[in-house]
């Protein structure tokens, strides 16, 4: 059965080829061989068979969006431009195949973030950053790879929304430098135009040192002359080779990678001139707000890393040039399974921005472990900044709805690589078509997209759809009941990111720590600590200076608090450390449980690909619960109220 | 000045060329040009020129002995056999680079120890396991390489009485499995003969499971006929190749390694095997008994790796044949800056024994921290095992003095790599050239070895030797009193071993555990505990049982303790831990401005490497101070009494 050598993911189109083959195909107003409305026809005709299918041009619906009808003839797509109707015809191919029959077939949308990007970490020997997945497929030996599996990858990225992927590492290095030069041109514009006709467009991340690095050149301070004529003889070579790249993303300043300040330039200095010479091309600056201190000393309480994207960017706001965009991510701090929602977002009020989340589960399971991941994104969405009197979410901010800026939207780390079933977990899958759809639609919950994931990719009776979707519903909480508590983070395996490590981060030069004495944990970030809750606006800053009004899961990231102090359940912190790693595991077991029981429903591949990950997973969260309740049992002295086994 | 390519250690000779070149040689009784001769008289006349040199041959005078005496007419070294003119040439030289004129040279000695052997961790790839002074300089891209720098290698071995030399890693893997194949012989024929001329037998690392990886068999079972029958081929084929080999040493059923237990044999079973096949050629089977369980359960209080040599291996005592000689690790855990001497040592009353140092600084500071290891390896040797009523010490054991046998003595884990010094730290190179000198006279003190070692190789006046003595004499103790406290080991970053992490071992599966809570530290190895004082004779269980008694450098090896314990110093056990962390920071401090005021006598290059890894050692003093005590006052909430900063 499965001796595909990836499989289809979410558009496998089960039964489909049992169907008639041929329908009638109208187009109207769009060229037919134009290769998007192509893709969109070929793509119809595999997955409804026998069905017809009208592509009708009507220029009242808005760009990117799309009206599918279905009627007793067929399924119509109308739409004012090329993607609306590609994302028009999938669809309606969603909907029927989440149960509806085309005739029933109906929906009218367009997408909520003008940008809604991937970004691979994909490094050009192959290897992946915090990749779970196997090796890249893009790159192999510092080649550009592209085949049927590049075509796949863009079917689903067009199914769910995506219109933008930068395809290489943001730490970019080695030969990835090179992406820029000739050696890899004609590659990359193969893959440009595979990318455009399922209305993609290609970015790429930039080494910013590429003045001395390719260039010879001995700065690339961005306010030298020759540096930004370098600059603008590379683009104008670029833009002449891929007329249709989208831009470049940028990590700049940050763990090691060079940046503006080396030469005491502003990080709005750097953006503003690449940006410049772009702008005659239409291209766009995606510039990351992860910059930090990463050689902090332990011992310093004064520094806080939480503080640093808001205290290098704030001050800029209102500097950075139109087609600049401030990637920012979801947390202050690194993609760990709580986190505070970025003071930066929202806290920008004149800044284009988008909100990076990570699809990867770096911090979140590798993959091993089963964690749906868009209730996280939608907590960060619906997170009310107070910007903005009404318009004040973080949807609101980066889809443009605040501040009536067009450029915007959301970018994730993806957890692709080219493992067979795409996501090392096939379950992952779920967080990987989540995001895009979600990216596209902000206003969908998790729950719903949990059971469209599941009806495209397994098609279940609704029983068991109902016990998967909880298992996706409950897989955060559970990873996050058996791991850090309360929002303080880390504790993990330092490096490998998995596995408990309590200490891991704790004496290191990471901005990381939890604090922990025999007394008491948590991180005071009051304005009696680091100050950092005052980076929020006023409703926020005081709502989480207050260990009383501070949410719970967050106030240990806000606070130091004694193991005795009473949570809002009655319970004492401590005795929280030790119920919820105790119930996260056994939790765990529920959810490994939950998939045994879905044995017969589930091609027998993946369920036992699945299985081998809950058994590496029930490991994980022993090892998790033991070594958190250990730790903090033997440096409170503070016994289990209910006398359960701690080391 | 450092143009060379390598430095000459404590062969350097300075102002050896300076003096006349010509004098008389005489040989009587030795042939002058076999090459062990030979390479002495070069030696010499580099060494000591214008003086003439008598080489007699005295039946008298023990094997591996020699008399070296000065008269008005030059040298005359004596002795039985080639290896003593060797080692007497290079007993004259040393006395008269450590200030005595020719006349006065006077030493009549011969080796306390059958074998004294180094072991080289190198791979075949040119990495070195747990190397920290570059590459392997025997391997290069899976060839063997042989040049000048092997030569040197050779005369530096010889000139400290080393005779025997593994050159490849105990872990056995990749392209080191076929050095007993005809790929490798030539090379290998070629090394064994330039080791020859400076008495040194060729002995290589075995992989036990060569009938499997390079005999394309299904088993390596020892006691299986076939396997048996491919190892009489085997050996014949490399004894008919290589002469001259010493013999085999095996590391089996440890931390990966595949052994006889695969197949329910007994380690006696595997060794013995081996042994009796090689018999026939003079060869010998060094057995390691680093066998312990590396997947232990952190949960489990019970197993205790501790115990694991002497519980696997002395049950065997008696069994293993003639020519089987075990290796035994000074402690029973794993080359800690501090560990009891393992129960083994001694234990084993019918059995050879070899006891294993390590040069190489794994747990010791990497070759960054100064660590003179000369003492730690005397109190092994001097220790009283109570094996026997009056030679029970472990330099009665392994010499042979004990049991009356011929096999037995002292092998090292090599320090050295490629690097223009050989030992990263030019430093040290004093444990080097301090474990040969002491493996050959097991009398000699550890200040006698270093001031042996500081005047061959700088050459100070008295002051300034005064200085570098005491540095290396002090330093073991101040890295002791920075790092793990009270012999409880560890507390180290994993993989790594270099700079703190006090619970880098703790919830690991490496049997390595400190078990301390808010309360006290250690482990209970009595016989409420794991039992392990038992395997000591009755005097030593005793000792060690009890708190008051057991040598309190080692009382949290054998006790877990209680913070306010009350040390004989009137100090509790955590205000030890305070002032012992605060003292070695400072005292470390101490030898980098020792060193610092050696600025004018040592030569330029040297100095400022060395100066270099002080400040490394400063870096990683300060790291281990703050973190160990941060670690424990945050765990046990007690005070340090005289307010110091600990965060």
């Amino acid at each position: 059965m499965e001796t595909q050598k990836w499989t289809q993911l979410w558009l496998n189109y089960k039964d489909a080829e049992t169907k008639p083959g041929t329908a009638d195909i109208v187009v109207e107003g769009f060229d037919e061989n134009a290769p998007v409305v192509a893709n969109a026809i070929a793509e119809f005709k595999r997955a409804a068979r026998g069905i017809s299918l009208s592509l009708l041009h009507k220029d009242t619906i808005p760009g990117e969006g799309y009206r599918a009808l279905g009627s007793e003839d067929g399924i119509t797509v109308e739409a004012s431009d090329e993607r609306g109707i590609l994302y028009g015809v999938f669809a309606a191919i969603r909907q029927m195949y989440c149960g509806k029959r085309a005739v029933e077939v109906a929906e009218e949308a367009s997408p909520k973030n003008p940008l809604r990007m991937m970004n691979h970490w994909d490094n050009m020997d192959g290897s992946i950053e915090r990749g779970y997945s196997g090796e890249s497929f893009f790159f192999e030996n510092e080649e550009i790879v592209i085949g049927d599996r590049t075509r796949d990858y863009a079917r689903f990225m067009a199914s769910i929304g995506i219109n933008g992927v930068v395809i290489n590492n943001v730490n970019v290095k080695g030969a990835a430098s090179y992406l820029i030069t000739d050696r890899y041109f004609g590659r990359l514009s193969e893959l440009s135009e595979l990318f455009e006709g399922y209305g993609i467009k290609l970015y790429m991340s930039l080494n910013f040192a590429s003045p001395i690095e390719i260039g010879g050149m001995d700065t690339c301070d961005p306010l030298d002359q020759k540096v930004i004529a370098w600059w603008e003889d590379k683009i104008k070579e670029v833009y002449d080779r891929l007329p249709n790249l989208g831009g470049f993303l940028v990590k700049a300043d940050s763990e090691g990678r060079p940046g503006p300040f080396t030469y005491g330039r502003t990080q709005a200095d750097g953006a503003n001139m690449l940006a410049d010479v772009i702008k005659p091309y239409g291209g766009i600056i995606i510039w990351r707000c992860f910059v930090y201190n990463c050689t902090q000393d332990w011992r310093d309480y004064k520094t806080d890393r939480a503080r640093a994207g808001y205290d290098y960017f704030k001050g800029l706001d209102g500097a950075y040039h139109d087609n600049v965009i401030l990637q920012i991510k979801n947390g202050p701090m690194d993609f760990q399974i709580r986190e505070p929602v970025s003071p930066l977002l929202g806290g920008l009020t004149k800044t284009n921005q988008i909100l990076e989340v990570q699809i990867a589960q770096e911090y979140t399971g590798h993959q091993i472990d089963l964690c749906y991941l868009i209730p996280l994104y939608k907590e960060v969405l619906d997170f009310h900044t107070h910007c903005d009197p009404e318009k004040d979410t973080v949807a609101d901010v980066v889809s443009g709805r605040t501040m009536g800026n067009t450029l915007g939207g959301m970018a994730a780390v993806i957890n692709t690589g080219n493992d067979l079933n795409w996501t090392g977990n096939d379950l992952a899958a779920a967080n990987l078509y989540g995001f895009g759809r979600l990216a596209f639609d902000t206003d969908l919950s998790a729950e719903e997209i949990a059971r469209e994931w599941i009806a495209m990719t397994f098609g279940l009776p609704k029983k068991e759809e109902d016990i998967l979707c909880s298992m996706l519903l409950r897989s955060r909480e559970v990873y996050e009941k058996y791991t850090s508590p309360l929002g303080i983070g880390w504790m993990v395996n330092p490096m490998g990111h998995y596995g408990p490590s309590v200490d891991g981060y704790e004496y290191s030069r990471w901005g990381t720590y939890h604090r922990a004495d025999h007394l008491g944990i948590g991180v005071d970030r009051t304005e009696k600590g680091t100050g950092y809750c005052n980076q929020y606006y006023e409703e926020n800053a005081k709502m989480y200076s207050d260990p009383k009004t501070c949410p719970e899961e967050l106030v240990l990231f806000f606070h130091h608090l004694p193991y005795t102090y009473m949570l809002k359940s009655g319970k004492s912190l401590i005795q929280h450390i030790y119920d919820s790693h105790f119930e996260g595991e056994e939790q765990a077991r529920g959810l490994a449980a939950d998939w045994d029981s879905l044995k017969d429903v589930i091609p027998e591949a993946a369920f036992g690909r699945v299985k081998e990950r809950f058994d590496l997973q029930l490991d994980n969260a022993r090892e998790w619960r033991d070594q958190v309740n250990s730790y903090f049992f033997r440096k409170s002295g503070i016994a289990d109220e209910k006398g359960r086994t701690i080391y």
